[in-house]
């Protein structure tokens, strides 16, 4: 199991409705107005989509306040990933992390240099500063997935100063941005940097895994150079119909902001008085928790017969088996988790 | 210009409904019955697509008559084309062609052997096997873009017989198969080769370009080979919905390929009689047309004008501005077109 949501596999074995606390998406839905401007959009299959994604990049630059030609589109973020991997010689990551920063620089044959966390997860930027080269690519999860956890401001700005002063690049994965305290946002703050790439992606907030729309701000002399390295046409017509809608539905992306809030503070609680779990504080829509009894396979089978998947998270290079990840999702079905933690002991 | 159908950059400034000649799409659209799926694949969007695409490979399979695990998927045949050429060191074709052929190897540094083709843009076995070398990945557009010559059944075994004795490998780009002559089934031809994968593609036939939908047959060895080069979740859920519908509408696929046959012939008929162009033998949906007077940017310019849209033809390497491709289109747009070529002498 190297990604979640993999529910097709489980649901032909457990004959069943199973509610995937796997992957972490809004449980909230997509914004409402969308399925009218899907079915509108049924008339531009006919039309290959705007080469250059003009309306679209209009559209997130004024989601993330920024410039159209800062703007990049991808089929999801892990092809822009997948891209700016392709662009860099070197690549550098912080373990455990989202597989797929391991795997895409792997692909092209690209070293990758693995740096394990400090204590709780922190990045030590003197051990960074270390082992960065000059035109490194660094990729930090922000939050970190599956940790859950938000750099710092304070963090972000000394990591930015050591890719400066080392002359290297950071691709912030932001793809859960939304869902997290509001107390900075990395693009106001690096909008003049040329050093930086920060992805989000409308597949957690907006819940839409299935359309396929990542995008990210970058100064434009890299998004440039990012085009001349992507294929045509990767975002589809529908993904890029979805652009008109999703972005400007403040009510939606206020109350879901709300909502995740109150729910991740009521599960955490919850789970903290489950004695055989250690769960991590987390600023994300996903919780990392640590088995102090038994391991993910035991968890998850037994998880899984009575409905619920949880994603194991031993294929994060870092952890072992003695750790598991978690959605935040609805209160039935959070309460529904929370009652097979403390039946299973 | 290095792709058709960017009518949105010549909408604005010609101010009015452009018919698209530059792009080869089906002009009966798409399936009738793929709409109500469409509207149906909506409340997909809240899940990932399967990682594996299983029922999607299932519905190519059978459309295919091969088995699923001989079946690749992609976003659009482009993301297959740009996979198969990260796992060769050399790429060889034969120019002109499809200038992601060209492109893709390029991007991740990969060597590019361009030879001509012979005369009639034929393909000379000699020649191709004097620079083919062990390893080595062959594209060939069958029916090729922008010549719309098919490969002879003959030809393209001799030319298997070189990838074979070479120990090389043939990408045979088949996305304009359906509108061929159905003299010979590569899939069916090749259905035991392991150094051969066959691209087919719903963006042409099935009138999609928006939904990006790629596939292609391979032996089972080589699609898992590519399935640990390829990104996850790369074809959107609408894409896997289509699957289910538009494989499956034979009366759509019969009336098609009759509709082209005759257009064809009729616009091919109907092109020989303007004097100052020479317009090629076509087995597709596009005629490539030698320039005899005018060149391209005349052209262009003089058609837009009048709200035709047409493909200048320099863009492909091997070609130059005396050059221009037009797609086969609805018998109204098709005399429009004839009725400028005799306007303008």
């Amino acid at each position: 199991m190297i990604h979640g949501g993999d529910v097709i596999t489980y649901k032909d074995k457990y004959n069943g409705n199973i509610i995937d606390f796997s992957s972490n998406i809004n449980p909230l839905g997509p914004p409402p107005g969308l399925r009218e401007e899907m079915n509108r959009a049924y008339s531009e299959l006919t039309l290959y989509p705007d080469i250059k994604y003009r309306e679209l990049r209009e559209n997130i630059a004024a989601y993330l306040s920024c410039d159209s030609d800062e703007v990049i589109t991808g089929n999801g973020s892990t092809e822009i990933i997948n891209n700016i991997c392709l662009i860099f010689e070197r690549t550098v990551v912080f373990i455990p992390c989202f597989s797929e920063y391991i795997k895409r620089p792997a692909v092209f044959g690209r070293e990758v240099i693995k740096l394990p966390f400090s204590n709780g997860f922190e990045i030590n930027t003197g051990k960074l500063e270390a082992n960065l080269k000059p035109n490194d690519l660094l990729i930090l999860g922000n939050p970190n997935n599956p940790t859950g956890l938000r750099i710092s401001e304070q963090k972000l700005r000394e990591i930015h100063d050591v890719i400066i002063h080392k002359n290297a690049f950071l691709l912030l994965d932001e793809a859960f941005f939304e869902f997290c305290p509001t107390d900075y946002d990395s693009v106001e703050i690096f909008k003049d940097s040329v050093n930086i790439c920060i992805i989000r992606a409308a597949t957690k907030f907006f819940a839409l895994p299935g359309i396929r729309l990542g995008y990210a701000f970058a100064a434009p002399d890299f998004a440039e150079k990012y085009g001349k390295v992507e294929s045509p046409w990767s975002v589809n017509s529908y993904a890029n119909a979805a652009g008109r809608v999703i972005f400007k539905d403040n009510v939606y992306i206020e109350s879901t902001k709300e909502y995740i809030k109150q729910e991740r503070e009521y599960l955490s609680n919850m789970l903290s008085e489950i004695e055989w779990i250690k769960a991590y504080r987390s600023d994300a829509n996903f919780i990392l928790i640590k088995l102090l009894k038994h391991d993910e396979d035991i968890v998850f089978d037994r998880f899984i017969k009575n409905g619920i998947m949880i994603r194991k998270a031993s294929s994060f290079e870092g952890l072992d088996k003695s750790y598991i990840r978690i959605a935040v999702k609805d209160r039935e079905s959070n309460n529904k988790l929370i009652r097979l933690f403390k039946e299973f002991e």
